[in-house]
């Protein structure tokens, strides 16, 4: 058994609530949320607080708040081990008096959808093997998969995750709008889009990569050109210029 | 029974060839290859040839070359009907004496990688009504997805696809550099990726944005930027701006 304390309300303390309610081997003690009131919260059988100076103590407390507001509301939790949630903070933000640690899921957490914890990657750090053990405890009774990431790596991977979570989705926005423009049904992309995500389980993005950016085929990039708008020809170029030059500074 | 031909052994012949041999409505009477040797193809037992007035008719006769190959071959092709499957190419650069039509299939097709051709969008164009038939009972028996779409409105859709899928890859070479200048394994994106694909069933793409661009932090960019090379910096910019500015100029 390993007991949790949560702080937070917001997406990721949410699911983390949901995830840890069903798992027997986990005593969630206690939720702290600002503001008391949240009805799917107040509804479950979970000591709730909004003093934190009521807290209780566990093996492991989980800030789970915006990256701005870490560092401030750790100040005041004087928990045995306490660890964030964040991709971009580094694990001494943390300005608890005891020990420290991250426990980062590298996924994206929507309101309105269940996440499937299984084989989510779950990024830890510790200041001692001790610790690093009970993350580790944690993070399997989630099913998750494990990796040991420093502070660093995990900045640079949080940088990755926007160009694979935030910035395709934009390329799927800009999609949408060509299709919308023209009266067809975004669905159409769909399988290429899974497709697409698909390819890289078995080739890297680098083999994979296929198009008239690839091909320096000049012609095919100047009619597409001319079939955008012009914000959407700027970024065209931009990305077809990355293409084209990917390798080169490396 | 539709009977069918098929010009050229590229990727997309390729894929075509394999399936049609597998669906038993389907007689595949002739494929046209430029050059004899394919060794799959050989081993087959379709009737080959490299000499285009040894064409035989088929109720459907399929180019599947490069786009700017597609006039000049199908000049010399007297069948009764000769489509195309290029996604930018207009039905009317085919230069046949006899019908025209368009049978574009929008997926990614690799070398190495078997289609699952069930639910892929499969784009038709004719010049009547009765060819259209032929094109959608073929469409059907490999279980696809038929949508019909004007020349104009396929090139755009063609465009589209470059964003959600040659454009996507390089979203996700770009993560692969980062996660390898910092020794972690590129599989750690692979949910998130997943993910990202999969959301866009239920939300648009623009309700799915997330990330620093959309929430216009200003603080995390300028953090990410110090974090990338020269080049995804200037990468990231556009991205970020394109984020910034979607629905301003619809």
């Amino acid at each position: 058994m390993i007991s949790v304390v949560i702080i937070g309300s917001g997406n990721v303390a949410k699911h983390l609530i949901h995830a840890f309610s069903k798992i027997d081997n986990i005593n969630l003690k206690q939720v702290y949320a600002r503001k008391l009131g949240d009805e799917a919260l107040m509804k479950s059988n979970i000591p709730i607080t909004n003093d934190l100076s009521l807290l209780v103590d566990a093996d492991i407390t989980i800030i789970a708040v915006s990256d701005d507001a870490v560092a401030a509301i750790s100040c005041n939790i004087k928990n045995s081990l306490v660890v964030h949630t964040s991709g971009s903070v580094e694990m001494n933000a943390l300005k608890n008096p005891k020990n420290k640690g991250v426990f980062y899921l590298l996924q994206s957490f929507s309101k309105e959808k269940e996440v499937n914890f299984s084989n989510i990657p779950i990024c830890l750090e510790a200041e001692n093997e001790s610790d690093l053990k009970k993350l580790e405890k944690l993070a399997s009774l989630l099913q998750g998969n494990i990796y040991h990431l420093t502070s660093q790596q995990r900045k640079k991977i949080h940088v990755a995750a926007v160009f694979v979570n935030n910035f395709t989705n934009h390329m799927y926005t800009v999609a949408h709008d060509i299709c919308e423009e023209h009266n067809v049904p975004f669905n159409i992309l769909q399988p290429l889009i899974e497709e697409t995500s698909q390819k890289i389980k078995n080739l890297t993005p680098s083999e994979s990569q296929t198009g008239p950016a690839k091909r320096k085929d000049a012609e095919t990039i100047k009619n597409h050109l001319n079939l955008l708008s012009k914000s959407h020809q700027e970024l065209y170029l931009k990305i077809t210029q990355s293409i084209q030059n990917h390798g080169k500074e490396l």
